[in-house]
């Protein structure tokens, strides 16, 4: 089967936004070595990360809950989970606590160092909730738990770490290299990711495709 | 599935000839575009040129069966076919009918500039046999029809003849670009291709393979 029996939806890659004049037919071939997803398209070649496509799906859904104002949406633990802090985690999640309630955490103290989880975003595995916690704590590290002086100082502060912990959240929730994935779950990624506003890059400015275009391979083989 | 669940035949390629230490799994993915095949392997992703691919097998094949006296796997003809030539044409198949008898040809003349096929090499399609016939003859229209002077010249050309002939018979039965390739007849390919002594390149010197790196991977996606 080539492109041109393909029944895929229409969609784009390459450019922010995408175009109607840009889409095109696509077909789904396979996960290379569990991290790369090939897609033949009418230019060629086209290859995903996994991981940098996730990333972008999951930070602009939740960057998209958070300015409309929606529910970030969230899964209630059927048993709350308690988690141990050090006294430093314990510091910066008393200064950050709202943030996280914001993306979509239901987290209260327990007494001592013990944080209570009681909801999280509805893309986290639970069962990598400590050491997530943790890292969200870590990547804000750098903020100081000191109070800011202005309102402005206060405003900033807040942004940027929303930013942080959003960042940090869509890459923690995004599928890894090596994860197999299903013939579904590939085909529901490319989807999604062509409907993000920017697709070109992960939150961190990593590609999220990679296209090998006819004229690439006619070279490799040195028909042109 | 990844490699390392592939059940292939272990095969290798990128060197002639092809050695222990360089064996390694393969899966087959898919035909790209009717015209190169996919192989994810130990090293990443192995695009195939399956027209190249193919000359080169063809070429390696007809060549050991002559070089070791078997006789040249033929395919007989139910209904002998005739093919009109031009007097040019005609010419030129009187001076070299040896050498297409000896690539497993069964021709004669028939009176005028028609000229009788009993049979053919096995691997060519019926089909296009005017049309082969035609181009094999102007493959070998710069060799003049005259007789040579010495016995060294005869053997020369005989031996330039003979691999003109060769190569255009690798060639024109070869699978072509845009030609669908079962799943059976891609892996039968891949296999094949790994056999010969040399699978680097076809007959005109072109790649057969050309592989993309799990680095080159990564530098494309900015993960180096």
């Amino acid at each position: 089967m080539s492109y041109q029996d393909a029944t895929e939806t229409s969609v784009s890659f390459g450019q922010p936004p995408p175009r109607e004049d840009m889409q095109q037919q696509w077909r789904l071939i396979t996960q290379l070595h569990r991290s790369y997803i090939l897609i033949e398209n009418e230019k060629g070649l086209l290859l995903i990360d996994q991981h940098a496509a996730h990333e972008r799906i999951n930070y602009e859904r939740i960057a998209e809950q958070m300015d409309g104002n929606d529910a970030v949406q969230k899964q209630l633990l059927a048993v709350p989970q308690t988690i141990e802090l050090s006294l430093k985690e314990k510091n910066l999640l008393t200064a950050h606590l709202p943030h996280f309630n914001d993306i979509g955490f239901e987290l209260e103290f327990f007494g001592g160092n013990t944080v209570l989880v009681r909801a999280l975003p509805l893309s986290l595995r639970t069962s990598e909730l400590p050491a997530l916690i943790r890292n969200l704590l870590n990547d804000l590290s750098g903020e100081s738990a000191e109070c800011e002086n202005t309102t402005d100082e206060l405003k900033e502060k807040t942004k940027r770490v929303r930013r942080t912990l959003l960042y940090a959240l869509a890459c923690r929730s995004a599928v890894m290299f090596g994860d197999v994935l299903s013939e579904e779950e590939q085909r529901a990624l490319v989807s999604e990711l062509a409907k993000t506003k920017n697709n070109q890059s992960c939150v961190h400015g990593r590609p999220t495709s990679y296209q090998i275009s006819l004229d690439d391979l006619a070279k490799w083989f040195k028909r042109k």
